[in-house]
């Protein structure tokens, strides 16, 4: 049976490949766009705003190939903006790439603040009222479906209510079934929104309102539900949150949010289910960070770091956790750190020795060696990996590493292109011996292969692991290149991933604890799940 | 004149270094706390919850220390809970420990969701009562100042109303002034929250009510703006939102937000100015990375990089701003990128040639090589400093380098401890050639040192600047340590910092770019501001 039945319908527009690529450190390539337009259908029946042809040769090039695809363009919406001050929706270059899209919906923004028509477009208010008008009526004659942005609606209702409400009803004296009220520079309140929303829905009833808000005051995901709560039925946002300046509403935060409320029917539970996931994939691919606070889907979300939470969490998770953390696809994580208690740390080392009580010396020499460390800059909560060998090396389960590594140097001549480096590692595994040097690109990676290398043939199963990720943080940035830096990397093997960690004043060596790390890890690992 | 006469006053309790203490990745040792402390006198008069003196060991060390530094203790609160089942206040450790700190303020939290009684505490709901009520009341025989946080209180008042209040009456009996509600699991809307802070005041009217919630659903800044709405006069939170999971209210966003709203007195005209400074400071003390998109204080919040939002704010700020960025001590950005339309570039371009026409074929230039670049990784938001010298070359006001790289290797001897790594540089100034080998901790260390010390004797002002910070980016993660990375360094030259990127498949090769442009930018900065 369908859990949304008799609900509400909150339509859901994703603008995270236009609105959201204007957010700093936010990059989507073409192919970018196509994979994320492909991939989104899993999230299920969203509107997609994939960019502005004619803006920029990107969103142009997008639109043509996404044509190519063959795939359906249904619900692949163009953005754009009225023709130009005192130019004919036929002369205007901008509403011409849209139709030459071929989008089959169209959105286009219009001012509604009459502060922007005097100062930016220099125009009378008159005349944008009719740029408004006759934009829309141009692209539903040309057999789009056309929805309104109405740019900077709230500042404008405010300064001028008359107006703002004269540039609503010129867009659906155009034609446009679909209106969306804009908080462009996130601004706003909540009582705004609602006043805004209340008075269109009133004086205009149009078929469909939707909300388009910015976080510059941290209130874009109340102010979304707020307008929801008021009578629009169509949200539109950005994944993570993306966006110009503090970025758009939320999406990640704002689906689950209205959906668990329980009176909306925004996705599906499947789709609810692959939320995380998805929003770790568009932070991927726009190469910006993911935020791992984020509401439901950040890795820290689900995460207790306090002794007396974890233990409460233990008895029922309840207490400490709003939702099942597995209904947005999470999980629940027990951090270890200085602020862990005896639970945190018992709990994860019962993974490996499940009758461990306790009361048992290991688990206080664990709690002290890991304090310990973390005061010399480890930092266990993104390096699960490097915290599991410890823990069974504390618990007698590792007792010596599967191999020694006598000796490593490395050597780097940058100028002279690929390859540029060499590493030459002398590792004991058993009683061999085994001695190799290896090229790389950069240091690092040199060292990398020739530690794989030298392995390999003794625990084949780093052949099936990969280095998925590596990132190196200065400590103490008062002092530059000579300060300690921490280094973490990520390994994937099959479906799993993990951090190792490594800390020195020697970006290599920290880099080469890490991988030590990693590579015990992945032998371990394959060890303990054969096959 | 005061610009808060009249206002209702709303009493900041800042809880950073205990709540925000338990966010993931956040750590304070006992020497920051005493750092932050000292500094949080500029933001005004808050209450800083500085710890849980018995819970871990830095927590007391803090407490004694801080007794000892002098300074009076008003104001800085210790943090605790009641005392357990079945034991009397007398008896109790933790309220001991509390009352041995000496802080004047002390802030105990109490069971006020049944659910939690029953399971947690496993006591008697009667006992619980008895449990906040005696704790309350012998912390003020002690002669102090007894806050009372109600834990979870929400939950417990949507569930069982009637207890939920019971616990707050307890803890009035008990005597306590100031009464706190918890969204503990931060899963309330402002609904929610509304409600019961309006409840709480018509049945006890306390002398002072306080809100304290968390972020899980994206709400935490809108429920604390509710709750003052709603009656409250405590907004408990962090700064930078640090804390448990997503986090606790966001102090960085809900001050401004509260004292720009215009009817409340939150902190003074002079703290607000400092606010992105001090969000910046927390964040740096912590250890956690700083959310640059957070409202107000992030870097992004007033950084344009869309084209036709960069040409409005230049006819007027308020088209895409929703306050003056310098109210709050932050300043606008103007972002180049592939999305930048000439109006950003040209912004930047006028800089150094302020007679710059926007038709200059230079600008186009310039746009072509910024988007040519960032196609290769380059990212030129964060690296400003290498955007500059970019701009400077293609004005001809930098047409060669100050000097030039012949060569560089760097030899790396990780096993040797320190100074495991020597560089050796050969370098042209002029007609002069120098080449200099130099040992370093680490090979960018080492790379650094040999370059600076070859040149300083040329470019005197490199002796002054120093390098604050070192990023390393993997662009593909999926090619672990053979993918191209990009190094970002930031730069200090007197109060100056800017950033400055190298990209490339060796870190080193990437980290000497960065480098040689920190040095030129230097150079350039050095000769263009003399003195």
């Amino acid at each position: 049976m369908n859990q949304n039945q008799g609900k509400k319908k909150i339509m859901v527009y994703d603008t995270t490949l236009r609105d959201g690529a204007q957010g700093e450190g936010v990059h989507f390539s073409t192919q970018d766009k196509l994979s994320y337009v492909k991939r989104i259908e899993e999230m299920g029946s969203l509107y997609v705003e994939a960019g502005w042809p004619g803006a920029n040769p990107r969103d142009e090039e997008f639109f043509q190939q996404y044509r190519e695809s063959k795939t359906s363009l249904t619900r692949v919406a163009a953005f754009g903006s009225t023709c130009k001050v005192s130019e004919s929706p036929e002369q205007s270059d901008i509403l011409l790439k849209l139709v030459g899209s071929k989008a089959k919906t169209i959105t286009i923004f219009g001012k509604s603040w009459d502060l922007h028509v005097r100062d930016v477009l220099r125009a009378t208010l008159e005349e944008n009222l009719r740029l408004i008008r006759e934009s829309v009526a141009y692209l539903i004659a040309q057999g789009r479906e056309a929805f309104f942005d109405a740019e900077h609606f709230f500042d404008g209702f405010k300064e001028n209510p008359s107006y703002a409400l004269k540039c609503i009803s010129a867009a659906l004296e155009g034609g446009a079934k679909t209106i969306i009220l804009c908080d462009t520079n996130g601004g706003s309140l909540p009582s705004d929104i609602e006043k805004g929303v209340r008075t269109v829905l009133q004086e205009f009833a149009p078929q469909e309102l939707g909300i388009h808000v910015h976080n510059d005051r941290g209130l874009a995901v109340a102010n979304s539900l707020m307008a929801v709560e008021a009578g629009a039925t169509q949200v539109q946002g950005t994944w993570n949150g993306f966006g110009e300046r503090c970025g758009n509403a939320n999406l990640s935060t704002l689906v689950p949010l209205l959906q668990l409320k329980g009176d909306y029917d925004v996705v599906s539970e499947a789709a609810l289910l692959k939320i995380t996931a998805f929003s770790r994939f568009v932070a991927e691919l726009s190469n910006a960070p993911f935020d791992e606070k984020q509401p439901f889907v950040g890795r820290s979300a689900f995460a207790h770091k306090a002794g007396m939470h974890v233990d409460a969490i233990l008895k029922n998770q309840r207490t400490f956790e709003h939702i099942d953390p597995a209904d947005v696809g999470n999980e629940r994580r027990i951090l270890i750190s200085d602020q862990a208690g005896k639970a945190n740390i018992l709990e994860r080392l019962c993974r490996f020795e499940p009758t461990l009580r306790k009361d048992d010396p290991r688990v206080e020499q664990a709690m002290h060696e890991i304090k310990e460390l973390e005061h010399q800059g480890f930092q266990f909560e993104a390096a699960e990996g490097s915290l599991d060998l410890l823990l069974l090396r504390i618990l007698g389960k590792l007792n010596s590493s599967a191999f020694e590594v006598l000796d490593y140097h490395v050597w780097s001549d940058p100028l002279r292109g690929e390859l540029d480096s060499v590493a030459v590692v002398k590792v004991k595994v058993g009683e061999e011996t085994v001695q190799i040097a290896s090229e790389g690109n950069g240091p690092v990676n040199a060292l990398d292969t020739a530690l794989r290398q030298a392995l390999a043939k003794f625990f084949p199963v780093l052949k099936e692991s990969e280095l998925v990720n590596y990132k190196v943080r200065v400590l103490d940035g008062a002092h530059g290149t000579e300060a300690v830096v921490r280094v973490i990397m990520d390994t994937r093997l099959g479906e799993e991933v993990w951090g190792t960690i490594g800390v020195s004043k020697n970006i290599l060596k920290a880099s080469a604890q890490a991988l030590l790390d990693a590579i015990n890890c992945t032998i371990w690992r394959g060890d303990s799940n054969p096959g």
